[in-house]
Protein backbone atom coordinates (compact mmCIF):
# COMPACT_ATOMS: atom_id res chain seq x y z
CA UNK A 1 0.00 0.00 0.00
CA UNK A 2 1.46 3.64 -0.63
CA UNK A 3 1.81 6.19 1.88
CA UNK A 4 0.16 8.90 1.83
CA UNK A 5 2.39 11.80 1.87
CA UNK A 6 2.06 15.44 1.62
CA UNK A 7 5.14 16.95 0.26
CA UNK A 8 7.36 19.54 2.32
CA UNK A 9 7.55 21.63 -0.56
CA UNK A 10 3.76 22.10 -1.22
CA UNK A 11 3.27 22.77 2.47
CA UNK A 12 5.67 25.74 2.53
CA UNK A 13 4.32 26.83 -1.14
CA UNK A 14 1.14 27.30 0.61
CA UNK A 15 2.02 29.12 3.37
CA UNK A 16 3.95 31.54 1.49
CA UNK A 17 0.97 32.00 -0.57
CA UNK A 18 -1.05 32.42 1.94
CA UNK A 19 1.22 34.86 3.72
CA UNK A 20 1.68 36.81 0.50
CA UNK A 21 -2.21 37.11 -0.56
CA UNK A 22 -3.65 37.24 -3.94
CA UNK A 23 -1.52 38.69 -6.82
CA UNK A 24 -2.51 42.12 -7.65
CA UNK A 25 -1.76 43.85 -10.90
CA UNK A 26 -1.62 47.51 -10.55
CA UNK A 27 -2.16 49.55 -13.59
CA UNK A 28 -1.23 53.64 -13.76
CA UNK A 29 -0.37 55.67 -16.13
CA UNK A 30 3.45 56.09 -17.54
CA UNK A 31 3.95 58.02 -20.81
CA UNK A 32 0.59 59.11 -20.77
CA UNK A 33 1.82 61.29 -18.06
CA UNK A 34 3.15 61.18 -14.11
CA UNK A 35 1.34 63.75 -12.53
CA UNK A 36 -0.09 61.16 -9.74
CA UNK A 37 2.85 58.71 -9.26
CA UNK A 38 3.04 59.67 -5.55
CA UNK A 39 -0.57 58.98 -5.18
CA UNK A 40 0.21 55.67 -7.51
CA UNK A 41 3.00 54.87 -4.86
CA UNK A 42 0.46 55.27 -2.00
CA UNK A 43 -1.97 52.88 -3.34
CA UNK A 44 0.83 49.97 -4.26
CA UNK A 45 1.90 50.57 -0.32
CA UNK A 46 -1.68 50.41 0.84
CA UNK A 47 -1.96 47.22 -1.06
CA UNK A 48 1.03 45.43 -0.02
CA UNK A 49 0.89 45.77 3.01
CA UNK A 50 -3.04 44.92 3.94
CA UNK A 51 -4.38 43.02 0.70
CA UNK A 52 -1.83 40.93 -1.19
CA UNK A 53 1.04 40.76 -3.45
CA UNK A 54 1.70 43.77 -6.23
CA UNK A 55 3.11 42.42 -9.41
CA UNK A 56 4.01 46.06 -10.50
CA UNK A 57 5.94 47.90 -8.48
CA UNK A 58 7.65 49.73 -10.78
CA UNK A 59 4.21 51.87 -12.03
CA UNK A 60 5.12 53.93 -8.44
CA UNK A 61 9.13 54.49 -9.18
CA UNK A 62 9.44 57.64 -9.60
CA UNK A 63 12.62 56.97 -11.76
CA UNK A 64 10.44 56.14 -14.55
CA UNK A 65 8.79 59.51 -16.67
CA UNK A 66 6.63 59.80 -19.62
CA UNK A 67 9.43 60.87 -21.69
CA UNK A 68 12.41 59.59 -20.69
CA UNK A 69 13.63 55.99 -21.42
CA UNK A 70 13.13 53.41 -19.07
CA UNK A 71 15.79 52.10 -16.45
CA UNK A 72 17.69 49.54 -18.79
CA UNK A 73 16.24 46.50 -16.31
CA UNK A 74 13.00 46.92 -18.04
CA UNK A 75 13.86 46.17 -21.45
CA UNK A 76 12.57 47.10 -24.86
CA UNK A 77 8.97 48.43 -25.51
CA UNK A 78 8.27 44.49 -26.67
CA UNK A 79 9.67 42.86 -23.27
CA UNK A 80 7.59 45.58 -21.20
CA UNK A 81 4.40 44.57 -22.98
CA UNK A 82 5.62 40.88 -23.06
CA UNK A 83 6.35 41.04 -19.02
CA UNK A 84 2.83 42.56 -18.76
CA UNK A 85 0.63 40.69 -20.13
CA UNK A 86 2.01 37.42 -18.38
CA UNK A 87 1.77 39.30 -15.22
CA UNK A 88 -2.29 39.93 -16.02
CA UNK A 89 -2.46 36.24 -16.68
CA UNK A 90 -0.90 35.93 -13.87
CA UNK A 91 -3.25 38.08 -11.21
CA UNK A 92 -6.08 37.48 -9.54
CA UNK A 93 -7.11 41.53 -8.94
CA UNK A 94 -6.13 44.49 -11.54
CA UNK A 95 -6.61 47.73 -9.40
CA UNK A 96 -6.50 50.89 -11.94
CA UNK A 97 -5.94 54.26 -11.08
CA UNK A 98 -7.74 56.14 -14.64
CA UNK A 99 -7.47 59.86 -13.59
CA UNK A 100 -4.64 60.16 -15.95
CA UNK A 101 -5.25 59.58 -19.67
CA UNK A 102 -3.14 56.40 -20.55
CA UNK A 103 -2.92 54.29 -23.75
CA UNK A 104 -1.58 51.68 -21.62
CA UNK A 105 -3.86 51.22 -18.69
CA UNK A 106 -6.87 51.33 -21.28
CA UNK A 107 -4.61 48.08 -23.19
CA UNK A 108 -4.43 46.65 -19.94
CA UNK A 109 -7.78 47.32 -18.48
CA UNK A 110 -9.20 45.48 -22.22
CA UNK A 111 -6.84 42.26 -22.04
CA UNK A 112 -7.62 42.13 -18.15
CA UNK A 113 -11.63 42.39 -19.12
CA UNK A 114 -10.91 39.60 -21.62
CA UNK A 115 -9.26 37.21 -19.58
CA UNK A 116 -12.15 37.75 -17.03
CA UNK A 117 -9.74 39.56 -14.03
CA UNK A 118 -11.30 41.31 -11.12
CA UNK A 119 -10.79 45.02 -12.08
CA UNK A 120 -11.19 48.05 -9.71
CA UNK A 121 -10.77 51.55 -11.67
CA UNK A 122 -10.29 54.39 -9.05
CA UNK A 123 -11.47 57.95 -10.79
CA UNK A 124 -11.11 61.39 -9.23
CA UNK A 125 -13.63 64.02 -11.11
CA UNK A 126 -12.19 67.24 -11.82
CA UNK A 127 -15.61 68.51 -12.62
CA UNK A 128 -14.20 69.03 -16.11
CA UNK A 129 -12.62 65.65 -17.51
CA UNK A 130 -14.70 62.70 -18.20
CA UNK A 131 -13.86 59.32 -17.71
CA UNK A 132 -14.25 57.23 -21.03
CA UNK A 133 -17.29 55.85 -21.67
CA UNK A 134 -15.26 52.47 -22.72
CA UNK A 135 -14.29 52.57 -18.59
CA UNK A 136 -17.32 53.48 -16.57
CA UNK A 137 -19.39 51.46 -19.41
CA UNK A 138 -17.45 48.31 -19.03
CA UNK A 139 -19.32 48.62 -14.65
CA UNK A 140 -20.95 45.42 -14.34
CA UNK A 141 -21.36 44.64 -10.78
CA UNK A 142 -19.26 42.59 -10.23
CA UNK A 143 -16.04 42.04 -12.14
CA UNK A 144 -15.54 44.88 -13.66
CA UNK A 145 -15.98 47.65 -10.87
CA UNK A 146 -15.33 51.65 -10.87
CA UNK A 147 -15.58 53.61 -8.03
CA UNK A 148 -14.68 57.67 -8.17
CA UNK A 149 -13.04 59.26 -5.22
CA UNK A 150 -11.57 62.73 -4.13
CA UNK A 151 -8.34 61.93 -1.99
CA UNK A 152 -6.02 59.11 -1.14
CA UNK A 153 -8.14 58.71 2.40
CA UNK A 154 -11.08 58.09 0.44
CA UNK A 155 -9.09 55.51 -2.35
CA UNK A 156 -8.00 53.89 0.83
CA UNK A 157 -11.65 53.37 2.47
CA UNK A 158 -12.60 52.08 -1.56
CA UNK A 159 -9.67 49.42 -0.93
CA UNK A 160 -10.80 48.26 2.16
CA UNK A 161 -14.53 47.79 0.91
CA UNK A 162 -13.48 46.46 -2.21
CA UNK A 163 -11.46 43.83 -0.78
CA UNK A 164 -13.71 42.94 2.53
CA UNK A 165 -16.25 41.65 -0.25
CA UNK A 166 -13.76 39.26 -1.82
CA UNK A 167 -11.83 36.26 -0.62
CA UNK B 1 -33.19 13.24 -57.01
CA UNK B 2 -33.06 16.69 -54.96
CA UNK B 3 -32.50 19.53 -57.12
CA UNK B 4 -29.38 21.47 -56.12
CA UNK B 5 -30.36 25.24 -55.71
CA UNK B 6 -28.60 28.30 -54.94
CA UNK B 7 -30.74 30.95 -53.06
CA UNK B 8 -31.34 33.91 -54.44
CA UNK B 9 -30.56 35.72 -50.96
CA UNK B 10 -27.23 33.99 -50.77
CA UNK B 11 -26.26 35.36 -54.25
CA UNK B 12 -27.41 39.47 -53.04
CA UNK B 13 -25.67 38.85 -49.75
CA UNK B 14 -22.83 38.09 -51.29
CA UNK B 15 -22.76 40.29 -53.84
CA UNK B 16 -23.30 42.96 -51.16
CA UNK B 17 -20.94 41.87 -49.02
CA UNK B 18 -18.29 41.84 -51.75
CA UNK B 19 -19.63 45.49 -52.74
CA UNK B 20 -19.00 47.10 -49.04
CA UNK B 21 -15.98 45.28 -48.66
CA UNK B 22 -15.01 44.17 -45.32
CA UNK B 23 -15.65 45.44 -42.03
CA UNK B 24 -13.53 48.22 -40.03
CA UNK B 25 -13.50 49.07 -36.68
CA UNK B 26 -11.78 52.50 -36.94
CA UNK B 27 -10.49 53.85 -32.98
CA UNK B 28 -10.23 57.66 -31.96
CA UNK B 29 -9.65 59.40 -28.92
CA UNK B 30 -13.63 60.75 -27.69
CA UNK B 31 -12.87 62.10 -24.26
CA UNK B 32 -9.44 62.07 -24.18
CA UNK B 33 -9.62 64.70 -26.60
CA UNK B 34 -10.80 65.98 -29.81
CA UNK B 35 -7.78 67.61 -31.30
CA UNK B 36 -7.31 64.90 -34.07
CA UNK B 37 -11.36 64.38 -34.89
CA UNK B 38 -10.13 66.48 -38.32
CA UNK B 39 -8.10 63.99 -39.29
CA UNK B 40 -10.02 61.40 -38.53
CA UNK B 41 -12.32 61.97 -40.23
CA UNK B 42 -10.19 62.51 -43.39
CA UNK B 43 -9.33 58.58 -42.61
CA UNK B 44 -12.77 57.76 -42.25
CA UNK B 45 -13.53 58.53 -45.65
CA UNK B 46 -10.30 57.09 -47.37
CA UNK B 47 -11.48 53.97 -45.63
CA UNK B 48 -15.23 53.69 -46.69
CA UNK B 49 -13.49 55.06 -50.43
CA UNK B 50 -11.61 52.49 -50.72
CA UNK B 51 -10.95 49.27 -48.46
CA UNK B 52 -14.51 48.55 -46.59
CA UNK B 53 -17.86 49.49 -44.39
CA UNK B 54 -16.12 51.68 -41.46
CA UNK B 55 -18.37 50.23 -38.29
CA UNK B 56 -17.59 53.48 -35.94
CA UNK B 57 -18.18 56.56 -38.54
CA UNK B 58 -19.59 58.48 -35.40
CA UNK B 59 -15.38 58.84 -33.87
CA UNK B 60 -14.91 61.59 -36.64
CA UNK B 61 -18.31 63.35 -35.79
CA UNK B 62 -17.95 66.56 -34.68
CA UNK B 63 -21.22 66.92 -32.57
CA UNK B 64 -19.29 64.52 -30.01
CA UNK B 65 -16.92 66.78 -27.46
CA UNK B 66 -14.31 65.22 -25.06
CA UNK B 67 -16.37 66.97 -21.73
CA UNK B 68 -20.43 67.40 -23.17
CA UNK B 69 -22.64 64.17 -22.89
CA UNK B 70 -22.62 62.36 -26.59
CA UNK B 71 -25.61 63.21 -28.48
CA UNK B 72 -28.69 61.12 -27.24
CA UNK B 73 -28.96 58.81 -30.11
CA UNK B 74 -25.70 56.86 -28.53
CA UNK B 75 -27.31 55.81 -25.44
CA UNK B 76 -25.81 55.77 -22.01
CA UNK B 77 -22.04 54.88 -21.28
CA UNK B 78 -23.39 51.00 -21.07
CA UNK B 79 -24.40 51.64 -24.44
CA UNK B 80 -21.53 52.76 -26.03
CA UNK B 81 -19.09 50.42 -24.55
CA UNK B 82 -21.50 47.25 -25.04
CA UNK B 83 -21.97 48.60 -29.30
CA UNK B 84 -18.80 49.22 -29.34
CA UNK B 85 -17.82 45.81 -28.24
CA UNK B 86 -19.88 43.96 -30.19
CA UNK B 87 -18.85 46.19 -33.56
CA UNK B 88 -15.21 45.02 -32.33
CA UNK B 89 -16.21 41.35 -32.89
CA UNK B 90 -18.10 42.58 -35.89
CA UNK B 91 -15.07 43.94 -37.73
CA UNK B 92 -12.64 42.21 -39.32
CA UNK B 93 -9.78 45.28 -39.27
CA UNK B 94 -9.35 47.84 -36.57
CA UNK B 95 -7.31 50.68 -37.27
CA UNK B 96 -6.58 53.24 -34.38
CA UNK B 97 -5.22 56.69 -34.35
CA UNK B 98 -3.25 56.80 -31.17
CA UNK B 99 -1.28 60.04 -30.57
CA UNK B 100 -4.06 61.79 -28.23
CA UNK B 101 -3.53 59.94 -25.34
CA UNK B 102 -7.03 57.94 -24.65
CA UNK B 103 -8.01 55.32 -22.18
CA UNK B 104 -11.21 54.31 -24.63
CA UNK B 105 -8.37 53.60 -27.71
CA UNK B 106 -6.15 51.54 -25.17
CA UNK B 107 -8.98 49.51 -23.89
CA UNK B 108 -10.86 48.67 -27.61
CA UNK B 109 -7.28 47.62 -28.64
CA UNK B 110 -6.52 45.08 -25.37
CA UNK B 111 -10.19 43.79 -26.53
CA UNK B 112 -9.46 43.80 -30.36
CA UNK B 113 -6.16 42.00 -29.18
CA UNK B 114 -7.49 39.30 -27.43
CA UNK B 115 -10.14 38.81 -30.08
CA UNK B 116 -7.37 38.02 -32.55
CA UNK B 117 -7.97 40.94 -35.07
CA UNK B 118 -6.05 42.54 -37.58
CA UNK B 119 -4.91 45.72 -35.96
CA UNK B 120 -2.93 48.80 -37.47
CA UNK B 121 -2.02 51.64 -35.08
CA UNK B 122 -1.14 54.98 -36.59
CA UNK B 123 1.08 57.54 -34.34
CA UNK B 124 2.39 60.91 -35.11
CA UNK B 125 5.45 61.57 -33.45
CA UNK B 126 5.72 65.29 -32.40
CA UNK B 127 9.55 64.98 -30.86
CA UNK B 128 8.61 64.66 -27.02
CA UNK B 129 5.47 62.61 -26.79
CA UNK B 130 6.17 58.78 -26.55
CA UNK B 131 4.38 56.04 -27.72
CA UNK B 132 2.91 53.92 -24.82
CA UNK B 133 5.03 50.47 -24.44
CA UNK B 134 2.01 48.55 -24.71
CA UNK B 135 1.09 49.80 -27.90
CA UNK B 136 4.78 49.85 -29.62
CA UNK B 137 5.33 46.68 -28.04
CA UNK B 138 2.37 44.99 -28.85
CA UNK B 139 3.80 45.16 -32.45
CA UNK B 140 4.47 40.99 -33.66
CA UNK B 141 4.64 42.55 -37.10
CA UNK B 142 1.70 40.59 -38.29
CA UNK B 143 -1.94 41.12 -36.57
CA UNK B 144 -0.58 43.93 -34.14
CA UNK B 145 1.01 46.55 -36.63
CA UNK B 146 2.57 50.00 -35.18
CA UNK B 147 3.25 52.75 -38.01
CA UNK B 148 4.76 56.41 -37.42
CA UNK B 149 3.50 59.20 -39.75
CA UNK B 150 4.33 63.03 -40.29
CA UNK B 151 0.77 64.12 -41.82
CA UNK B 152 -2.42 62.87 -43.61
CA UNK B 153 -0.52 62.17 -46.90
CA UNK B 154 1.87 59.72 -45.19
CA UNK B 155 -1.43 58.44 -43.19
CA UNK B 156 -3.49 57.79 -46.22
CA UNK B 157 -0.35 56.11 -48.17
CA UNK B 158 0.26 53.86 -45.62
CA UNK B 159 -3.26 52.55 -45.31
CA UNK B 160 -2.71 51.84 -49.02
CA UNK B 161 0.28 50.17 -48.19
CA UNK B 162 -1.51 48.32 -45.55
CA UNK B 163 -4.41 47.14 -47.08
CA UNK B 164 -2.73 46.09 -50.53
CA UNK B 165 -0.88 43.27 -48.58
CA UNK B 166 -4.24 41.94 -47.77
CA UNK B 167 -7.44 40.46 -49.04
Amino acid sequence: MKTWQFPVTTFLWLLLNKRMGPKIYFAGSIRGGRQDVDLYYKIIEELKSKYGTVLTEFVGDKRITATGSPPKEYGSDKDIHDNDVSMLEECKYVVAEVTQTSLGVGYELGRAMAMGKSILCLFRPDGEKKLSAMIRGAENGTTFVVKDYKDVTEALSILQEYFATRE
